[in-house]
């Protein structure tokens, strides 16, 4: 959104709590959007950005609930399937689940039948419960690696795309994600963060039935803070 | 040269120092090669390589003094000409000195006025004092995280390549050279062994003149033990 700002020479404000990696913090400056900080202990993000939005009269760009958000997250799988062809399995990360919701919804109609597996770190599995007792569960400020599933529930839009287009939900420690993510680092070369190497977990720790089969897995997310995440290997 | 055999059905030994990062030694292994280490406090690995070659009857493939091998590694200054047209600078890691004798060459042909800067730890600056010098330097296993530039000197082919092709050399700091490595990682969301960050660290770090130029940086290497690294951050 920094990014985007910068080239269409739109101000941009971004809410970010105070613990966010140090590499996201400084390469959103550094893209010069003006950043928001907050205590994620006493307040919750959501509340801060309308508010900030509210006092400064700007746009809201929410993370996941908006269906132009869903649609745009949803062309990770519909050029992966594109350039792949047809899968029989798509492993997405899930926080609010506009990713999975999009991707789901992408998959559902360019390779009809592929089974769209939501993976979640273990310390925030609301979706999970939410999935499986098909009623709305939330968590508060999980403790977990993937600092970008630390999202409280799904959304207004999101869950019902969820329950209607994802196949299954499973979830993942902070130690099998650390191990997804370091192979992914040394032996692909790709710099996936936490939270972006949820799906390769979910794929290599879970032991599904994907032999043979054809296996898409989205990656997203390459704010990596080394730093922190040395302590984990 | 691991996946090159298993490709091409020949059986290969690499030899290859004890402390190798492990992500080297298992990838290696695990493309089917088998590995003979050795202690390089006590032993020089080409008498190693040379012994074992001797002893089993193999054709022997040395890392960097071979003109075909040489040839090979220029191919990354070529592809890089052919890509972004001409350049003023182009900076290159140093070990052995395959790689920017090929590089040079290369870019002597395809650019020419192009500067051909080497790179080296300052720990193992032989290849620098060589090319001050214009005598064959050594130096017996340097101490530096660049562990792929621990060789002991450039080679009967490349060093008088070095002399005639390359512009100039500089060293950097393991410290320099990990902040160098971080940023390609953090930013770029590119993983580089540091050895092969060489030739970045030498471009950020030495304030060479080269604002307004087009300048090429060969990155060279993913073979990066994150276990090992995290102590320099």
């Amino acid at each position: 959104v920094a990014l985007a700002g910068k080239l269409l020479g739109v101000r941009v404000t971004i809410v970010m709590p105070e613990d966010a990696p140090a590499v996201k913090i400084e390469a959103t400056r550094g893209y010069g959007a003006e950043i928001v900080l907050y205590d994620k202990r006493k307040e919750v993000r959501e509340e801060v950005a309308e508010r900030t939005a509210r006092e400064r009269g700007l746009t809201m760009i929410p993370p996941f609930d908006h269906v132009q958000v869903i649609a745009g997250q949803g062309t990770a799988a519909k050029e992966l399937i594109e350039d792949a062809g047809p899968l029989d399995f798509l492993f997405v990360p899930v926080s609010g689940g506009g990713l999975i919701s999009g991707c789901a919804v992408a998959a559902s109609h360019l390779s009809p039948g592929c089974k769209v597996i939501g993976v979640e770190p273990e310390a925030g599995d609301d979706a999970t419960r939410s999935f499986r007792t098909k009623t709305l569960q939330s968590c508060r400020n999980p403790d977990t690696i993937a600092d970008g599933a630390r999202t409280h529930s799904l959304g207004k839009l999101t869950f019902p795309l969820v329950l209607r287009y994802v196949y299954d939900m499973v979830t993942v420690s902070d130690a099998e994600l650390a191990r997804a993510m370091l192979c992914l680092w040394e032996r692909m070369k790709i710099i996936v963060e936490p939270t972006g190497a949820l799906g390769a977990a979910g794929l290599f720790e879970r032991g599904l039935p994907v032999g043979g089969k054809r296996v898409g897995v989205i990656l997203s997310g390459g704010n990596a803070d080394f730093k922190l995440i040395a302590k984990y290997f």
